[in-house]
């Protein structure tokens, strides 16, 4: 490079014309000729670098080495006494304790976080190693110190290895990985927050294995522990084997559950007979529009199971489940734009549970939510949501029926409106009232089991929420 | 692009002067028209991709998609007898149970992290989201493995927005926040390790609002937790309300807050009642000199607060203030380069106080700092640091009146001695005197709270202090 | 620029050769005159660009801001009757308790983690601040949300200055750091989890002090806490010495400890005396080649120790060593490639100690063990594990003598077989068979000192293993 630098800097010193000498056309052809090399190999490095950078650029965009993702939200929620509000959330009736939830907006009390740190290793033939790491924490506590509430934990460990050049037919374009992880397949819905299904916990699976051309499936084996049986000096641990496919837009999802020392009657759970094995499917529709009525997306199904996977959302995850319990589940959510101000996403989830904890129990609950946007300006719209549950619950011993209804008004700002529902941070405030019916005031599922039951308390609340929400 | 690299090769192949036929001057001409074009092309490519790659630099530099910032110090601290120190620190004096903090140099035994995660995202229209996280530990343990120690903990997880496109007028470079923080604003007297005020907690606000040319409002709300009351099954909340005013140099800042449900007694803190309310008020001034008579800096100010604003640096963060507790302390501090080699930077703190945790008690205290630098090298300094506080405590049952001393000297390296007080990181190795008046040995202003309450124990004692300390 | 390109616009526009006339030879000749200026000032913008381009790329690479490193293993372990195996590790035999470690492989059940966010600030002079923090976490249970089993904990937060200017002479390359780390130069056996040594705790120290051509040494000082005196009010630290010396290929490495106020007894450690003092000393061989008999690696080497450096891995870090403890271990291992398919790596450790935690106790332990991995494609290869250990333990009351056999078999994927034992990710399942002497079943070398002390149970167990590991 130096030498060649020299040389510029010596022709420049050059008489390339003089007033002496008049050039002749050889001179001139051969001066033309000596410019078109060098403009030649300029161009070539111009080009080349401009694939380099772009290249580094593209790599740093699309697969980098280091990436920082998160969720978090974080707020204050006060009551019309200006005290905090406790108990609120989108579990906070007496069919939370198994699982149905109700809008979130405006209920929400926690300063919770999930924060993943992501290590990309590539070589050169495209195979691609993939380390994640997530720390999660969720308080109540709004000071900014918070070592004696803090449940900072690590809830994903695991790595993925992609592309790998030896793996061909089915597997060419496979998935593979181990450790503690949420399965990458889980879905939610964002208004409840409730995921359809989540299946997590430490294993090993595959991804992405191409039965046929419209038809991928996933293969897992995940472990869950529900304790500790202290006689064995042993962990009860739940094995849950999974088949997940993708056959066009539709999702077909098998598992099976086995764990052998849950058999037993703790003191906490008196259950006829915990199970030891489970059954659980997922069917589900993912739509590219909203209901085929218009733009959008919404997602549809159905899940069943028995035994342990009577537990239709967190698969395998509740060992406190009879030996008889059965359990189905229905679901339905979409996003639309109605028009340029305003767009809306009903969500729809229903359950009926029967011998469930207890022999005899039965459990029939429905939630209907309603979020819709008003955009304003670009960066500010009113949000608002409707919830409503209805809930029959008998614990094989008490029984009440009755419903809960919410609604809340969310002044809302946002880097872009028009982003649409999933587009994050917003900053909000958010006025709610919450009522239901008197029967469900003092009502516990776990009555039988737990000697002091969180209940509901009195409905007809007002609360006042300020909170930032954001995803990346 | 592979079009126009073809194009170039097969032009390269093409006979473009030869021995056969002689070139006309129309030939020539074309020639240069030609070479002309292509390097008019690669000029504005050249420039291009000049203009992108600084882009990307800056956006790199001034704005990156993933920030990494923290402080820490860690570092071990050994008595006279080789053994390790306990309870010395900038709060260990008897009025340090109240907020008084003597100079830091040499006195820190524990190992305290902030480790801040931030996460930037701009639309090209300049509107920018910023995601802070803040993990921050502190152990005194000198172990490698503190599981059992471990303080780990969310202490800030927020959301800003800033630069939004429709924020116009007295808003058109407000910075709209909500989630869990530190107060953009606070400010510290590092040499004492104290904040002249430290707003924090969980709420809501809107920075930079401006007022008139020269007058900049910051609002906000801020949650806090006191505790909780079991008989009603609420949390003990306080919210602050805040206006912070910068006026110029000025800084005019008002604090009022409200925590419905304190006016309680504990069995650990009999306050004669305690406050539901508080006000609180900080007026500093922030001059760019060091008290006008040299480059450098200073800021000087007062605070003074009643009920619950009378813990004047962390506002609002204590409950156990009485109904009637009024406090007032005045700030000084400064650096300034006296010469090539020295470098000066004194500080001063004092505050009364009285009613504050029972009726009749009263505080006096009073901290005069002096640190100072000689630059030997570009990497190595002597530090020294010379550290009084006075104190006339009485909590309403016992009193005592003394003073506390403390000369540190501290041979340190660092990057740049030249880049002054506040230039991290620093390796130091520090020896320390600290006495202090026999009154004071056996008092403590929690005596009728606590019942084994800490006290300062015998003076007279020689520190060693192996640390580093570093922000980025 | 923008007039610069207005220029360049208004030039395109000019009519730079027409039909109505004919360019003159000084007419072309200035035109090439001009062309060559311009080619010139463009090839040296494209010059420093790809300079600019370089430099930006190779701070990227060799000393980037912010660096992400880790490692971590997660998975589940199975016995043969489909439970949660318990207990196992590699230190699961009855020598286990005094650091003997066998054959990792398909024997750990953990998730375990070491996160490193690493900090790099480099002033223009090569002088650069080194920032390290380590988060660690380990954790049995398989489920995703272990806020309740986390030993998440600050494992390393300290500070490096590299480069100084001012240092010269044998400090011209010398680094020097203080806060709480791992030292720089332990190293491990990777195929048992035992470091060779590790040294860790806080303090300061300098590396790589360049004593003559062939020979660098380190010195350090490092606290550690052995726990607390409660009458004295006082932590009981350790504070150890140490210079290590590389010559040539030698490692010699002296430490020297002092614990001032260990000589007292607890209930749970009744040591005959607990030592106040401790020396250790490592001789370590590190060879290129494997055993000079193939390419790879070999490293060979004695530790010997007494009183509290009878610890011999973890130097300084027992405080329940008495005072005549005396301990002297051997180890050897290496890596090396039999051919393109086959690669080895044998490991060999044994110890001899006594008078270690009561007068007349003796203890000998010898492991041996061997991994092989047969690559079967670039994805694939099959790694077996083999391991031995004799034990012969004497807690001077009670004594049992006998072996533990363990053998491995492990299918494996991974991004490059060929790249050797070291490289990671991992996944891999893997299938354990491991025995013992049934005179170790209830052997405890703690059985003095812990009423309820863990031991080896019944031997004859299948373990069944999937998991991954990893560092970067």
């Amino acid at each position: 490079m130096k030498i060649k630098a020299l040389t510029f800097a010596i022709a420049a010193l050059l008489p390339v014309s003089s007033a002496w000498a008049a050039p002749t056309m050889a001179d001139l052809e051969q001066r033309i000729n000596d410019l078109q090399a060098r403009l030649e190999h300029n161009e070539q490095a111009q080009q080349e670098q401009a694939k380099q950078v772009a290249q580094e650029q593209e790599q740093a965009d699309n697969n980098p080495l280091f990436e920082f993702k998160g969720y978090a939200r974080s707020g204050l929620l006060v009551n019309e006494d200006h005290q905090g509000a406790t108990g609120t959330g989108p579990y906070m009736t007496a069919a939370g304790a198994i699982g149905a939830p109700v809008g979130r907006l405006g209920l929400e009390d926690t300063n919770y976080l999930e924060a993943n740190f992501i290590h990309n290793r590539q070589l050169d033939n495209g195979a691609n190693a993939r380390f994640h790491l997530m720390l999660a924490d969720g308080v109540e506590t709004s000071n900014d110190w918070t070592a004696e509430e803090s449940d900072l934990n690590v809830r994903q460990v695991y790595s993925e290895l992609t592309g790998l050049p030896t793996f061909s037919g089915a597997f060419a374009n496979a998935t593979v990985w181990a450790g503690k992880r949420f399965d990458r397949d889980n879905f939610d819905i964002h208004f409840m927050d409730s995921d359809v299904v989540f299946l997590a916990g430490t294993g090993a699976g595959v991804y992405d294995v191409q039965l046929s051309d419209d038809w991928k499936a996933n293969f897992s084996i995940y472990g869950r522990d529900f304790g500790s049986v202290e006689s064995a000096g042993t962990d009860i641990e739940n094995y849950i084997a999974t088949m997940n496919n993708h056959i066009g837009q539709w999702q077909v999802m098998f598992s099976a559950m086995d764990s052998k020392d849950n058999d037993r009657v703790t003191a906490k759970a008196p259950a006829s007979k915990r199970a030891n094995h489970g059954l659980h499917a997922l069917f589900a529709y993912h739509a590219n529009s909203f209901y085929g009525i218009n733009p959008g997306m919404s997602k549809t199904g159905m899940l069943i199971g028995s035994g342990l996977g009577a537990e239709l959302k967190s698969i395998g995850s509740d060992g406190n489940l009879n030996d008889d319990a059965k359990a189905v589940r229905l679901f339905s959510f979409g996003t639309t734009d109605i028009n340029e101000t305003w767009s809306i996403a009903p969500a729809f989830m229903a359950e009926y549970s029967k011998d469930r904890i207890l022999n005899h129990d039965k459990y029939k609950w429905a939630t209907a939510n309603v979020r819709l946007s008003q955009a304003f300006t670009e960066n500010f719209e009113m949000v608002y949501e409707g919830s409503y549950q209805y809930m029959d619950l008998d614990n094989s011993q008490t029984s009440a029926t009755g419903s809960y209804y919410k609604a809340t008004i969310a002044p809302t700002l946002k880097l872009s409106t028009a982003a649409g529902f999933f587009d994050r941070p917003e900053l909000r405030f958010a006025v709610s009232y919450v009522d239901w019916s008197s029967d469900l005031d003092n009502y516990a599922i776990s009555t039988q089991t737990d000697p002091k039951p969180a209940t509901m308390g009195n409905g007809g609340e007002t609360l006042f929420a300020l909170q930032m929400e954001t995803w990346f």
